[in-house]
C-alpha cells in the first residue's frame, strides 16, 4: 500500500482485502437487514449493512482498528492521537485499547459529556482545546511532538479508508446480485473506500453518495473536480458536515456514479421510518442514504440497492418521553 | 390438542411443535442477539429473542397466526374477532389477512388513531365500544353472533398458547445450554406457552416471568394459587396490565420457577440500555425482563440467560426530537 505520506495515495482491493484479515477478531461482521414494509414503501429492494451494530456503534471502528493494527511496535508503543468530536475519536479509543497503547483524542472544550465519556471508557485521554480548526491541529501537533504519538486522520488517511471499505466488502460478498450500493458522505472516508472495494468485485454494481442538501460540498464538489468548502450551515445529519480531501475526492471521482442529496425532512422521516418499521435505532448521518431513496425514488425504482447505515449513536439527551 | 372450550387446556408440546410447523411461512425465525457491554453491566450472560423484529413487531403474530391457520375453512370462512387495543388486534388482522377472511377488531372508543390504523392496515374492520370491560365483551358477543366469527382471545385460548410458545422452542433450539428463559407476564400466554416448551425440551433449564412492581398480579396470583386482581394502576409497561386466567395461572404454577418484578425507573433505564447498547427499539413491556435482571443481580450473576424481547411497537408520539 502507498504511504499515508503521499497526498494522493489510495488503497487498492487487495489492501482493503488485507485490512478485513487485520480487523477480523476486533470488529464484528455486521447483519444485513431486510424491511417487507420499507421496500414497499420505497419501491425497490433494500439491503441494509448494520453497520449501527458495529463496535463502538458506527463503521469508524473498523478504519481506526486497521490503522492501529498496521503501526510497527516501536511506532505503536508511542501512541495515537487524533481529533473528532465524534465517532472516530471513540474507535481510535477502542482500536488502542484493544493494541494495549497509549490515545490522546483532542476534543473542542464545548464537546458533550457523553462524547468525551465515550473516549474515555476505552481509557483514552481527551484533551480539550479551542473549538476551532487552527487550535485543534496545535494541540494534535503538541501530542504527536510531546509523545511521538502517530496521527490517525479520520477520513484522510489510506490505512483508514482500507478499514472502512471492508464494510461495502462484506456486503458484497454476501450479495453479489445487488445493483447499487450507497453510503454517506461525510469527509468521504467511507464512500471511498466503498467505491473501491464495490468498483473492484462487481464493476456493474454502482456506487452512489448520500447527503444532506443543507451540506452539499461533496455533490458540488463531485460536480466541479475541486474540493468544495462549505458555509456555516445546520444539518441535523452533524456527521456529515465535514467536507472532502483532495484524496478522497479523487477516490469518488473514479468509482462514484453520482452524489445524491436530501432535505432535512426526509432524514427525519428516515429516520422515523427505521425507528417504527425496523426497530433500528440510527443516528441521522447514518439515515441520511435512506432519506435519498425516498425524494429519489424514481430513479431507483425496481432496484436491489445495499443501504449502510452508518452509525447508530443518537444523542439520547436529545431525546425525550412525552408522559401522554 | 384439547379443544379451547375447556377452561384449563393447554397445549403440550407436540402441540407447539405442530404451530411451528404451521406458521413457519408466515411469521420470521427471529434472530438472537447479544451485547458485550449490557452483559457486563448485568454480570451475566444475555441471549436477546429478537421478537421486536417479528412481523407486526411482536411475538403476538406467533399465537394469532396458529389460531387461525388452525380453525377448518368452514369456522374460517365467517372470520375471525376480539377485543384488543394493542399488539394481538394487529396480529389478528395480519393473520387473517394472511388467510384471505374477515376479521373484526373490538376497540375502545379512545384507542390512539395510530393503534386504529395498525390494525386498518390489514383490511381488518374496527368497531368501536364504550371503553369497558362489558362493552367490549358485548360488541365481540355481537360481531360473533350477527357474522358466524370464532373469537379468538389474546391469551386464554390453548391454539395462541402454543403459537407464543414457538419463540421460546427457537430459543432453546438455537441454545441448549442456557441456565434460563424470562418473559414478561401480562395475561400469561407468552409465559404460558414459554414454561411449556422450554420445561419439555430441556427440563433443567429455568424459566421466569417479569413484571412491573406496578402491575403484580401475576407475582401474587403465583404465591396465592388464585387468579389476583389489580387494583387501577399505572405502569409504563401498559401491555402486561392485564391478569392472568385459570389457565394460565396453571400453567405458570407447573413450569415457572418464579416472578420477578421490577420499578418503573427500571423500566426505563433497560429500554435505555436496548437503545443506547444495542441500537434496537423495544417497547416498554418488551424491556420488563431486563429491567428485572438490572434489578436483581444477585440472583442471575454469573448465569446464561435467554430474555425475550417481546415487542418493539413504542408509541413515537410519545417519543420527540429536542432540538439542542
Amino acid at each position: 500500500m502507498a504511504s499515508a505520506g503521499d497526498a494522493l495515495a489510495l488503497p487498492d482491493l487487495a489492501a482493503i482485502r488485507a485490512a478485513q484479515r487485520r480487523i477480523t477478531a476486533l470488529v464484528h461482521r455486521t447483519p444485513v437487514l431486510t424491511s417487507a414494509s420499507v421496500d414497499a414503501d420505497v419501491g425497490a429492494s433494500l439491503h441494509f449493512k448494520g453497520e449501527h451494530l458495529q463496535k463502538i456503534g458506527a463503521f469508524k471502528a473498523r478504519g481506526a482498528c486497521n490503522a492501529v493494527f498496521s503501526l510497527d511496535d516501536a511506532e505503536a508503543a508511542r501512541g495515537v492521537v487524533t481529533h473528532s468530536s465524534g465517532n472516530h475519536g471513540a474507535a481510535l479509543a477502542y482500536a488502542a485499547a484493544r493494541r494495549g497503547i497509549p490515545a490522546w483524542v483532542v476534543m473542542p472544550e464545548n464537546a458533550p459529556a457523553v462524547k468525551q465519556a465515550n473516549v474515555r471508557r476505552f481509557g483514552a485521554q481527551v484533551r480539550l482545546c479551542a473549538p476551532t480548526v487552527a487550535a485543534r491541529e496545535s494541540a494534535c501537533a503538541e501530542v504527536a511532538r510531546e509523545c511521538g504519538a502517530t496521527l490517525i486522520h479520520p477520513f484522510d488517511d489510506p490505512r483508514v479508508i482500507a478499514g472502512q471499505g471492508t464494510a461495502a466488502l462484506e456486503l458484497v460478498e454476501d450479495l453479489p446480485e445487488l445493483d447499487a450500493v450507497i453510503a454517506p458522505c461525510g469527509g468521504g472516508g467511507l464512500l471511498s473506500g466503498t467505491a473501491i472495494a464495490v468498483r473492484a468485485v462487481a464493476p456493474r454494481m454502482q456506487v452512489f453518495g448520500a447527503e444532506p442538501a443543507n451540506a452539499d460540498d461533496a455533490a458540488r464538489s463531485f460536480a466541479s473536480g475541486r474540493v468544495e468548502t462549505l458555509a456555516p450551515t445546520t444539518t441535523i445529519a452533524d456527521g456529515l458536515r465535514t467536507t472532502l480531501s483532495p484524496r478522497t475526492l479523487a477516490a469518488l471521482r473514479a468509482g462514484v456514479e453520482g452524489i445524491v442529496t436530501c432535505s432535512e425532512d426526509a432524514i427525519v422521516a428516515a429516520m422515523r421510518m427505521l425507528f417504527e418499521r425496523m426497530k433500528q435505532v440510527v443516528e441521522p448521518s447514518g439515515a441520511v442514504p435512506l432519506a435519498c431513496l425516498l425524494e429519489h425514488r424514481a430513479r431507483f425504482a425496481g432496484l436491489r440497492i445495499g443501504v449502510v447505515l452508518s452509525g447508530g449513536n443518537v444523542g439520547l439527551d436529545r431525546l425525550c418521553w412525552q408522559h401522554a
